[in-house]
């Protein structure tokens, strides 16, 4: 399995085709994944804000109010604004926004990004990373899987993961199959897109690389079921209930 | 970037050298990493147990009849006894063990495996994995991750992470580095061990494959600071108190 980065991608602006840029820089084989930053996939949507264009409401500014005592850091609360109505629903308030965007994602502050955007105060995640993945597929005929870096409970650091994807299952499904002893297998469904998108990260980099497609070349999903089940729903995450039942003590 | 799987590697049993088993089947270069299942570092650690010889004590007992009224499965108090051992603490007891172990990971069940383990009940986690990647990092020369598959929070499935390693840092630190337009970033630590271990993972499998070590060969680090910070501290986990305040309503 081989891995690259695509180089000489210009700065992406709205209405950009992500396809051709793709298609002027590599003849993609049938055995290609393409992993896409999401970033630039927002861009090519437009899907920027200048915090000038924002209203907060009440709601915003309570939780803005609540970051500024904890943190001891000026909080915008038009920034809070803008993430409530990225969400479907806030997971924790304080001491960060964690939330659930409206694709089903849980991440802090729905993901919104301040780096690598030049012509704008914000740009939000792409509004459905899936349907934007599932054009992109239909576009270049290979696998594609939208990235985003972020952090996750119990370690430090981020790291990238899946937020959409089109052309091949979210997960390989071993259920029914065995061990080499022939046992039962504990691990039972593996989610490749976010695999991919850990590997693919590790060449697009965060900062200003310049490079937020990186081909994945010869990754053979083998023989197995697939499954596309990668966000859990509330009801099925005991995590997200013990935080939704949780107050942070400050 | 490239990844390959070894081939032909033998059933790994108790004091079985891994390093010499890696020398065997490939000439390592100054720029690969070898990542590691570590199912067979446990092995050659000889970290097997079989319940027979296994006594539960109280709390054991107690977890495991919890646990049974609510899954209605039946569960073995040995198994929770084992859990406990192996862990430093418990995060959550029901509906499912997540506990920290005794290295600062938090998992289900202490990571404890039931599959590719031939000649006992169960296989435990290395007991200091960054110790044995230290000791295969020595001998071979090149960085190593060790690796093992694991579920998270608000997402099905499992992924490979990193739970040892060496010779490189756990992740790059890009604070004080600027985006394409010279703001400063809003990602600053991205866990490269952990993007190592998922990328890794797409070609080790979780079955029958027989392919425990997968060699990265030309992965770039950058020029970048490091940090070996992996696990948070509990001081420094908000969502792991917010875990161990909250009470399993069942
Ligand atoms: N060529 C090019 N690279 C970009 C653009 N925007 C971001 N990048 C690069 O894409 C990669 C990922 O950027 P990042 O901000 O981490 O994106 P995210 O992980 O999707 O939030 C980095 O190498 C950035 O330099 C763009 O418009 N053009
Ligand atoms: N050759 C060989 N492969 C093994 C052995 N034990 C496990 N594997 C393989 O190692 C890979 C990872 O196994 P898994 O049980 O998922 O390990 P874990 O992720 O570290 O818990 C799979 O390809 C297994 O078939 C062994 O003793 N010898
Ligand atoms: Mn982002
Ligand atoms: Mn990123
Ligand atoms: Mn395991
Ligand atoms: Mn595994």
């Amino acid at each position: 399995m081989e891995l690259f980065a695509l180089s000489d991608v210009p700065e992406v602006r709205e209405g950009d085709d992500l396809a051709a840029i793709v298609e002027d820089r590599v003849d993609l084989r049938a055995d290609d994944v393409l992993c896409v930053a999401s970033t630039v996939v927002s861009k090519a949507d437009g899907r920027t804000v200048n915090l000038d264009d924002v209203t907060a409401g009440d709601r915003a500014r309570a939780i803005a109010e609540r970051l500024e005592a904890i943190t001891g850091e000026a909080k915008d609360p038009r920034f809070a604004q803008v993430v409530l109505e990225e969400s479907n629903d806030l997971v924790m308030e304080a001491p960060f926004i964690l939330s659930e965007t409206r694709f089903g994602h849980i991440t802090v502050n729905a993901g919104i990004d301040r780096s690598n955007v030049p012509e704008a105060d914000l740009l939000l995640l792409p509004e459905d990373p899936t349907g934007s993945a599932e054009r992109l597929h239909e576009e270049l005929g290979v696998p594609v899987v939208v990235t985003d870096t972020c952090g996750r409970p119990f370690r430090h650091g981020q790291r990238g993961v899946a937020i959409g994807w089109a052309g091949m299952p979210a997960s390989r499904d071993w259920r029914g199959e065995t061990d080499r002893d022939g046992r039962e297998l504990g691990v039972t469904v593996e989610s490749v897109v976010d695999e991919l998108a850990a590997a693919s990260n590790l060449l697009a980099g965060e900062g200003d690389g310049g490079t937020p497609f990186v081909v994945v070349r010869e990754f053979d999903f083998g023989d197995h079921g697939g499954s596309d089940n990668l966000f859990r729903e509330y009801d099925d995450d005991l995590i997200r209930q013990a935080l939704q039942a949780w107050e942070f003590p400050g």
